[in-house]
């Protein structure tokens, strides 16, 4: 049986509470069962030196986990003196994916970082950070509408992000920590309600996939996309 | 008027919650007021190089602050490649602190690591990491115990901490951020509830002080930790 | 007209040079088009860690990039004290692609490391880059056998890897740096002869892709990758 | 006996020498016992960036350590990439003291740096580089004043620094190593001739201190504070 | 006997392949036998900090090793985190050598980079490099008198660089890596054709050296220089 | 008139002060004119790892400089986070000199440390440090002796080092910092009483340099050298 007694395509059950922050512009936690993301949205009014003066906004993207979010307890990034590389692989995914979510040309010469910090880790931390990050995303814009800092929100794409994985011979949806960590193989799809796709990584863990078994990822993967992206259209009212 | 419309002596509200972690062996989330802590206790059966061989155990802390806890955000850390001498000393602080709460001789050759996470910041973060962290360490040693790892805990010596500071001519207890940045006068306080002290950290930040003044904000301070402890006691029954 | 004078679905010039090191166990340049990537692979008789006392062995992958190799000279990695994101995703995933190509378990305590270095960058680098590195792979692991450090050949499973896009509306293999900087969307693949999959990336560039467009981009990906194995196989003999 | 055949409260042999940098606006070798610092203070006609435009000027310190200072040899800083938690710690003690020992508002748009490098260290560097800092730092006011630089010296206000610790049951004043590494109670005071205070930092190393022990602490501390800065009197002119 | 045949005065085959990289302004493999090293020069229309608005420019080099360039692998120097101290020596050699090639005050205010990267390490790398770097700097700087950059040549001075060394009694020159890791004296030579020197350094490995053993150094290594100028003359035409 | 009005081929007064620190096995502090470098030579019973098991001993170096030793101040290496190429270079020049000073296979499976540390630099700090750590070194064996490490000295090889140049046409000896930096050409030469030579580095800064020049410049450094021995030998009694 699988974590919450529930079936092969159902998802964990999702939380996201926004507001969570007391000084971030927009912010949320999200949980995709006992997976806990603090997610905050920070805008700045200044872009990188690539986007100076061509009118274009920026959104990025940083990510962290607590060092005992896990079974056993990981050395402190800021300690060892550098971020690893699947640190790094997660908040490249995340940053790209949300520069997705909005239209950058028309949000102005202003940065928004979406700060994913991991506080417990069950499965499907970069899945979580995405849901949660285009929640904390909007509600920094609305903040910033309110503060008279923007006249009209940016154009927006709603998106989520779900892991789907072939485990014990089955399509499965959300993978938790156990799940993942024996899966054959392993997808994150981000995509948005109607099913267009915005980022898609499959890796073959122990056994390569073919075309039928990614077409029944995907197909698990986008109809779990649309409850997550329900979940945050109801948040966000 | 003082945040939360209290007192010159008064703490903000504290609010203990234990075992906010689903996998660290002891944790808990500290607030005073608007700071908040997430601080775990993880332990592991071997000690330091320098500790091998000699019974004894050992006691550690590690200290962060995720990047949106303050009003404007900070560069991560760990992207930075480096923690700040700011971290560095509270981190040691904190170490040499619970160091003195539990006999390390009766330990047993095994190593607590307490992380203290700091969710939001309003000023008081190092004093609020240190009461939690009593409270996180007691309930990792009750759940070695219950696990038959140790027969009994070891010799614990209760103990809190509490900022005290001289703020426009007058002693005040448990600073806030904005308190904190106009203070003349800044003192962290680590004491017992019986009046002994661990650690004393004054600090002239725009005026000298006194023997009298020194003594004034060590008597609040004393006065606070009481409250302090108390609060621990409740929680931890 | 796109380089090379050919049509969307065809291959840059594939070159692969055999035995370009004296020193390597096994080594090969890699050629598509203009990009050039010189892949080693060396053997030592230790595995990582994790492995020790296992009974398998491991393979892993590093990359780095001349600092001329692109049309504007970059910062050179030491130089700068740390691996970019990019260069760190990227040897990610060619490790991860390369362990797949081999039976681990029947490997031996033993661990392979394939350096792909980038001599010269017109796109396709890390396509590029697997596709040689299971060349080298083979030609080290026959290297051992003639030494007799095995007695035979661990399973293998041939696989190389494309990039594809869809550029101006219409769906390319192997883009080439002026293609890939412009493409709506951009999928990398590593795939074996008969259709399996390893690894498949795809990202949104400038514009959502729907199953369709997936289906499109797999299907020329699919294809371009037998010939690249053919290609492989006979330089493999 | 103590050494240096002196009682309890009683400092060591301290040795104030001007002027031992040929390049420095102000120098000082300081020894108290057999501790030896070199204190130089650097002088430079701009402010960080917090500063700027203010008006006013900054103080800073840095703290080192020649490897072979101590009884046995220790990793050279620059050789480990990193500066130690006690580094910072200490050179961010030295800095906030002489910052209250001038008034910023008058020392105009120019930042002083004491380096504080222990040749010898037999306990009590950190109190002994700030006794040194303030003579270094008058040094090079007056420098800066003779070159016509700045017209008239800022106000500024003497001070010194001392240890006192709780050894074998006894207050002592300014530890050597022995002493310092055997102490149950460790106090570092910062303080001027007349006995108001700038930085106490006191540490129950092996046991918890209370309210009386804390008072003789710091009524040895000042005592020997004022035959601190009488010897710097002494130098000073 | 040596390799290649060759008597104790001889030098290896020496290639020098112009042109090999697509995108530098100028580029050369540079062999020795079976050392070879891929040289780019890179122009930039800036100079450093230190010559700003001086008028002249300026001319720097960066060394780098392919893990497995030499008999055993290597650890990468971006995955370390910083270059060795070889590493530093050799490229600060290069760097001095090569801007006695060129009159940097008739430069123009403009840097050329020098990228020596090694591809394959039998002795000899950083003459190698230096013989290859003053072919890819005349090549870089005709391409930019092509492009109209400049509207001439900066005054030049052919210079080359050769090892010698005392291998088994014998003055030899061009070591390769069996005579450099054997050899009792090793001598880095750069010079002119016209046997005016630019660097020297001889280091006594096993033995030390004469006067009468230096002289011989000296004399056959400025004899292998007017080869290499020679050889370096018929690339550039 | 050179500085201390002395001729072409005359030193700077030598000062060699023995036994500076109370700590270290062998130390000493050398001065050349106003440049001043604290020596101290530490020995630890074990060898690197690829010395282990060989019987072989090991020596090495260290070299650092105050920040302000010189006539600006200098950003300390250990806060920048690493060394300079330049006290790489030295440091690596130092050990290997030292290393020729003492038979390493009859020094027992030792390693001795080298400190060098400018306090003050007024242009041949290399020079002075390997003409320093020469006499700390033998105070170092002398003292494993005393102690009973060791039973008898190893061979020892007196050696000492000696910059020269060629300043305003003429060949001088022992530069200063403003010859230093104004010198056409710059030799720096390790070598032993009796004129055979250990490392011999010469660089043309402004002008090449010929045989001859290079044959007057190795004259004048031997014959210094002589001098620098004798006063070692005095020192050493």
């Amino acid at each position: 049986m699988r974590s919450f007694q529930r079936g092969a395509l159902d998802l964990r059950p999702v939380v996201l509470t926004p507001g969570v922050s007391r000084y971030a512009e927009g912010s949320v936690q999200v949980e995709f069962g006992h997976t806990k993301v603090l997610v905050t949205c920070s805008t700045e009014e200044r872009v990188p030196p690539h986007l100076m003066g061509k009118g274009s906004g920026w959104v990025t993207a940083e990510y962290g986990m607590l060092p005992r979010a896990t079974h056993s307890r990981n050395q402190r990034e800021s300690a060892k003196g550098k971020q690893t590389g699947r640190t790094m692989e997660i908040q490249r995914l995340i940053g790209r994916s949300l520069r997705a979510a909005v239209d950058l040309s028309t949000l102005g010469p202003r940065t928004l970082t979406l700060d994913c910090d991991v506080l417990q880790a069950d499965g499907g931390t970069r899945t979580a950070s995405i849901t949660g990050a285009y929640v904390a995303l909007v509600l920094a814009l609305r903040s910033l509408q309110k503060a008279g800092t923007i006249s009209k929100l940016p154009k927006l794409t709603p998106l989520a992000a779900v892991s789907v994985g072939i485990v014990k011979g089955e399509v499965r949806v959300d993978l938790d920590y156990d799940e993942d960590s024996t899966a054959d193989v392993d997808l994150n799809l981000v995509a948005t309600a109607d099913g267009r796709m915005v980022e898609l990584q499959g890796t073959a863990e122990h056994q390569l996939f073919d075309r039928k078994a990614l077409d029944a990822m995907v197909d698990g993967g986008l109809a779990a996309i649309q409850k997550l992206t329900a979940a945050q259209a109801q948040v966000l009212g």
